[in-house]
């Protein structure tokens, strides 16, 4: 015990890997990295979440979805030989489906719905976070960009769902009673999916990756995709459940779900009657424009030319005052009937919640 | 007051706007989305943020300033005339400098060395956040494949940035008082460039989007680019205000500083002495590997092979016993030498310390 301890020397991070060691080392990236570890998905699988923040996670995992057969086509283009591109252009099929209704986007929208969504709300993607977006993109540039071996290298992810799956399914099933087992078909696919992909692209990766410059670019990829996961959680653990800032634009609880599954809070399909308190939502307001010498309804990417009856009735929505209550005012104001006035304006201010614009 | 309220049809919201009225929208979503408004930033300005939530900012900032040449560069690709690309050319010597030392990279760089960032650290742009990486990226993807007008009016934000600018230096010089004037020296100059590139581009947007089509890719592509800087604040927030989760890999408190900024606690240059508890760091872990029979220290995207002696060591490394204890135990096991052991263990342990795999 008296010798010194030799450790390492720098030259050992340039020691080409055998095939099997590369391939603990890309596990051990999954191990220490894959997002089974991230604690949204612990409260996702523990059920301790609200149907909100579940809804949340499917309307955004959508976009990932619907991005995975752009990101493999963008591969395909890039495999130089028919029988690699025979096998690759599986994951298109499977994503895609043969036929209308059938694969795994679809399977997702199903997912989507059976949580109360409206397809067209989730087909739109106009409710997902910039950081989702963005996450998802990044994933679709680097397997255009990168080299093939680290494009290949990136969908390795593939190698860990299969635990996470079991564990989703099972977790979901067992703590949320708004989730069945038709809802959660997507995953049952992939169990036989995941574990072929994998196995060819895991493969492809031990042949090819013949230099410590290769097997560290093949590690660095998987390591990148990785991150494309986790940031798409930390995004969603931020925006709905702590701190819950929610970004401009993205989706606010109550939004884009199917009639019956709407709270009563819902903007849009729900009629106001007088006893209600309208208001602005978020992002909508009454400007002055000054060049044209008439008042707009700014919304984000809309504008509407308000009429002076509009105005007088927009300037009362505070959110406080009832639509009897604004009738009342108004009636005041310009000595008119205030019954004949609450009827006017309920027909407006519906008008308005048609558009998205008005609110109870 | 008994006339019905007309409210606007859906076609206005095709309505072809005055340039004025486009320059009023512009200017509106500013008012609404811009990341001043971003608590983060509110933090930040207000004196409430920790020295090290500043360096976050600064690090991460780093990234989005080192790849404003690499968008503008992008945009001056597809500019079809010399008069055109002449204007915009002054971004990307503003950004990169007439010689070295010059230029607002140099300038961001400065400020993150003023926080105690050691430079080569910052250049590395190793400790952003994925999101911060995503997000830039998104903008120098959306330059390159969007239309030349969208990829000019994304550019807009820069109408806006005086105001934010004029805020945050008074509000840091103040608050702060590790910041000094010099340290913010990048914002004097975008006092001036700010609003001379952003009369440009708004002019140029004015004149080219003549359509309702082309107004509204306008104001999306300006709504895209407030998206893209308040996605990096709610990552920052996420990672390093509330909840505080700091991604795998990004940067840790105490990482990349200059020796006489750095606390006692950080890794690598400090040297351990007996009576320091040694412990692996996040992501570093010993490992047997059966295929090739022996152990293995795995560090992210690094490995390093261990002779028995090592492991012996590393196997009592917990973060709970010194150096000395470590010593100690050895000696027992081996019938040896407690103080010849503990001098032995320490080479070893300082050497691992400064290949950052082990630290106190």
């Amino acid at each position: 015990m008296n010798a010194a301890f030799p450790t390492p020397g720098a030259d050992e991070t340039q020691r080409l890997l055998s095939p099997e060691e590369l391939e603990a080392a890309l596990r051990d990236i999954g191990a220490r990295r894959y997002h089974n570890l991230h604690p949204f998905h612990r409260l996702l699988h523990d059920g301790k979440l609200s149907k909100d923040q579940v809804r949340a996670w499917a309307l955004n995992r959508y976009y990932y979805q619907a991005m995975i057969p752009v990101k493999d086509a963008a591969l395909l283009a890039r495999l130089p030989d028919a029988a690699l591109r025979r096998v690759w252009r599986q994951r298109i099929v499977d994503h895609d489906g043969d036929h209308e209704g059938d694969g795994g986007i679809e399977r997702w929208l199903k997912l989507a719905e059976g949580v109360g969504f409206a397809r067209d709300y989730v087909l739109s993607t106009k409710g997902i976070l910039s950081a989702t977006r963005f996450s998802v993109d990044a994933y679709v540039h680097f397997v255009s960009e990168r080299s093939l071996l680290e494009a290949i290298a990136s969908s390795l992810t593939e190698m860990f769902s299969p635990t996470i799956i079991s564990e989703r399914v099972a977790g979901m099933l067992k703590n949320y009673d708004f989730i069945t087992k038709e809802t959660l078909a997507y995953f049952d696919k992939r169990l036989t999916q995941a574990p072929r992909d994998a196995d060819f692209a895991l493969d492809y990766v031990k042949r090819h990756a013949t230099t410590p410059e290769l097997q560290r670019a093949a590690m660095g990829a998987l390591t990148f995709k990785c991150n494309v996961l986790w940031t798409q959680l930390d995004a969603l653990y931020f925006a709905y459940v702590a701190p819950g800032m929610i970004p401009p634009d993205a989706w606010q609880p109550g939004e884009g779900l199917v009639q019956d599954a709407a709270p009563a809070s819902a903007p849009g399909g729900v009629k106001l009657v007088a006893a209600d308190v309208p208001r602005l939502p978020r992002g909508v307001r009454m400007r002055f424009d000054q060049a044209r010498d008439k008042h707009v309804l700014l919304a984000p990417e809309r504008t509407f030319d308000l009429d002076d009856n509009a105005v007088a009735v927009l300037q009362l929505v505070d959110g406080q005052r009832s639509v009897t209550q604004i009738a009342e005012q108004l009636a005041q104001t310009y000595a008119a009937d205030a019954r004949v006035i609450e009827a006017d304006i309920l027909v407006m201010l519906n008008d308005l919640a048609e558009k998205r614009v008005l609110e109870r």
